[in-house]
């Protein structure tokens, strides 16, 4: 039987034909490119072709060539035109390969295809509107989406693609790209022990004891495997030095690597405990709670707690690869599934177009909420890994749920339902009633409280500037414009923020 | 009073025009380029006017150029011609200045003067001849001395260029630069509390028991200070915790940063304390050991042990800076001066040259030592920040040395004294009976152990494998070809460590 091919597709100046041939150097594969095909076989340029002929003309001849090109192929790394998806037998045929959408921004696009007497890029709004036509029908037929970025970064990405030649069905592979690395997370379901591994080396299992016995056995071959209590309460460095001194025990070295299989807690501690064995060696971040699934497994942040400061001993340590196996979160408790789906409505609202939709029409947390809200915190994060700018657009929510959590110390909620108030306080901040009420009501329907009777308003509004008092500076609010227009930096009164906490305690 | 000039001198290629310009640029201060006025007085190229009336004739007008450019510097930043260093009184005028000298390496100045019809790079041995004769000149006369790398360097070090003008006499300024960002170093006396700090914002002092009490208070302004316990027996994750929660006690934040005042231990562990505080917040090395000086405070490597595993929890933090004030050793206890006396040996050996000829002779350590052996541990980390290679050569002596320190459990030698006896095994598993005479000398001289009687050799030999019996590779060596010529990466048979090892324990 042949091997599917790696097809590249994305709009005009996406950059796919300098992508697939990096692929197709990185696996010594034939390389093949519709457009160039197509102008050898009709000996003039597409450009000419389209202005004797016609759209209609061109897209039946790249249709015959483009379905003989799948039909033949074995491993080949192929290149498509932007248009070709318009063919829905092009689409059928697509489903025995491995489709690769290159994501160029609009304006990117644009500028590359503008003025190089491409025939679609001599009109702005066409150009706009055909932009906006096609992005549905890519992320359709798509089963790995690369952002539009440097040159090589193909080359980096090419084994990860390959890999997906041999995954489950429904396998999706989002890249992720920061200034200290890149690397490859996969979302789809029963993937664990399936997928190609993004690390070499032995792996070594750091989970709790909740997660551990359901999934550690399934990863694939392990040399060793570290339990770890489940729950806040372990984020500590007592844990981390166990787990530190089992890798020794269990002969860790520099070229082995650690899995980090749980939720939030598991993935900030291992993640840390990777960074700093042995002055670091890679981790590979399993999450299985949604709050993992669709916020702290990706971006590198790592660390434990110290008494009474969260999260104050870590490390920026980006994972050589996330492996999200949907299917885990089936046996997540439900209280558990509960506080992730306040990290799940704050993307969504972060993200705004159909991952709002989505969420916000009261859909349960499926896989697509989970690849949509990965693509919006790598999104997020590419533009900003260490916290200076855009990626504090995250915390929306978290500054007045931070300081719920700190008066309530920890105790009477999960740092989820401690989001979902902040949320509502947020949307009150900012001005958006309706918006408001909406949330309110996704909370309400999935159990998470929307109400803190007899919490100190004043406490709470202390605490929202603890760290920022000796400096005298005030504490930036996250604001919601809209779905899609969130806003970081917003310096907001006192008395406003006092009211919509008040608010929260009636 | 004007205020100094910065001047730029350096061999031809070095790209002294370059660096003046970008350091002119960000202190905006008047820039000014003898050759380029020469050739404006002149009203023709160096090349012709050298062709024409020859170098004498040249050299003298140089000189008196050079000379009014001097006298009437006010903060001028200047780039000389690279001979005019020839001139005495050049020399002379230039100690009222701050002497920058740009380094570059024979080949990349050949690479770059050749064929660009410069009079003096005609001919490739003559070209050597005068390479090597000005050599040590530029050293002589510099204040500061920054590698010949890429642009953009001279503008980040300029703050600490201009910072040298007010520094104690005497002070001299490295320019640390790896993959991962670039630093200053300064080596001189009574630096504490009169440099120019190479850090913003507040101060939080990490030191031990000894030191702290006795330089703590010189340093400057402090907005806290932690002592830990003196001793490797302290570089302990219990005692990085209590470093921690002290930061959070005395409110540092981001916008400060660490100051690791003190030995190998202390910068070890306040390192790694500033790598993971809030995940990651600057660190100033200011060393107070032989040891210290010499070594461990460049380069980035920072971590803790855990029981029976040295270093194994850390990270590669490269510091903000690093201020060597060579009088602190006075107060140093002699067995811990003797013990650090073994890696400037080390050190030595690897540079060869001037720092081994003077090390070699039994000088004691002094500001030269000091200074040639940050300059070649500086040299070593530029090429390979992260062990993959080069930097291999400065475990020459360590592996025996370890070995004889896990067998011993840490108890009988203190590091440097069983690097030393690794170094005498080293020599001669690298043929160098006559040298390792020589350092055998050396370290007689200052006390140093030169045999451990008693030892088991083969029990010594076990441990040099331990962690590589796993894999089944052999245990790497570093072998001394020559002082000078290092080279890492040998195999050696087990019967001539052995035998190298045993001739220790007579």
């Amino acid at each position: 039987m042949a091997a599917p091919a790696i097809v590249f597709v994305g709009f005009m100046g996406a950059g796919k034909s300098t992508a697939a041939r990096e692929a197709a150097t990185v696996l010594q594969a034939p390389l093949r490119d519709s457009d160039r095909l197509f102008e050898e076989q009709a000996g003039t340029s597409i450009e000419s072709f389209f202005d004797t002929h016609g759209e209609p003309a061109f897209r039946e001849r790249e249709e015959a060539l483009v379905l003989e090109l799948l039909e033949r192929a074995d491993g080949d790394v192929i290149a498509l035109g932007g248009g070709a998806l318009g063919s829905a037998r092009v689409r059928e045929a697509l489903r025995a390969h491995v489709v690769v959408h290159v994501e160029v921004p609009l304006e990117l696009a644009w500028q590359r295809a503008h003025g190089r007497g491409r025939p679609l890029a001599r009109d702005r709004d066409a150009f706009a509107a055909r932009y906006a036509e096609r992005a549905g029908v890519y992320e359709q037929v798509a089963d790995a989406t690369l952002p539009a970025a440097d040159r090589g970064l193909a080359r980096r990405a090419a084994p990860a693609l390959q890999g997906l030649a041999t995954a489950p069905d429904g396998t999706k592979l989002l890249w992720a790209t920061t200034a200290s690395g890149d690397y490859p997370v996969l979302v789809g379901r029963r993937l664990l022990g399936r997928v190609s591994w993004p690390a070499s080396g032995r792996r070594f299992v750091i989970s709790d004891a909740n997660v551990g016995p359901m999934y550690a056995g399934v990863v694939g071959e392990v040399s060793g495997l570290v339990e770890i209590g489940a729950g806040e309460e372990h984020k500590t460095l007592a844990t981390a030095e166990r787990v530190w001194q089992a890798l020794v025990e269990q002969g860790a070295t520099r070229a082995d690597h650690v899995v980090a299989l749980g939720g939030g807690v598991v993935g900030d501690l291992a993640g840390f405990c990777a960074s700093a064995y042995q002055r670091g060696i890679p981790v590979v971040q399993v999450p299985t709670t949604v709050v993992a699934q669709v916020d702290s497994a990706y971006g590198g942040k790592t660390g434990v707690d110290l008494p009474r400061a969260k999260n104050y001993v870590g490390a920026y340590h980006q994972p050589a690869g996330v492996v999200v196996d949907v299917a885990t979160l089936a046996t997540l408790p439900p209280e558990e599934h509960a506080a992730g789906y306040a990290e799940v409505v704050k993307t969504a609202l972060i993200a705004g177009g159909a991952l709002w939709e989505h969420v916000g029409s009261g859909a349960p947390v499926d896989d697509a909420t989970i690849l949509g809200c990965a693509r919006t915190k790598l999104a997020v994060v590419r533009e900003d890994e260490r916290d200076g700018g855009r990626r504090q657009v995250l915390n929306l929510g978290h500054t007045v749920g931070h300081a719920i959590e700190t008066v309530t110390e920890y105790q009477r909620f999960r740092h989820g339902e401690a989001v979902g108030l902040g949320l509502l306080a947020a949307l009150r901040l900012s001005g958006q009633d309706d918006l408001r009420e909406h949330v309110r009501g996704l909370l309400e329907a999935v159990g998470l409280p929307t109400a803190a009777p007899g919490l100190d308003p004043a406490a709470v509004v202390e605490a929202t500037s603890r760290d920022k008092k000796r400096t005298g500076e005030s504490t930036p609010y996250v604001l919601v414009h809209a779905p899609g227009d969130v806003r970081h930096g917003a310096t907001l009164a006192p008395d406003a923020v006092l009211a919509a906490v008040t608010e929260l305690t009636a």
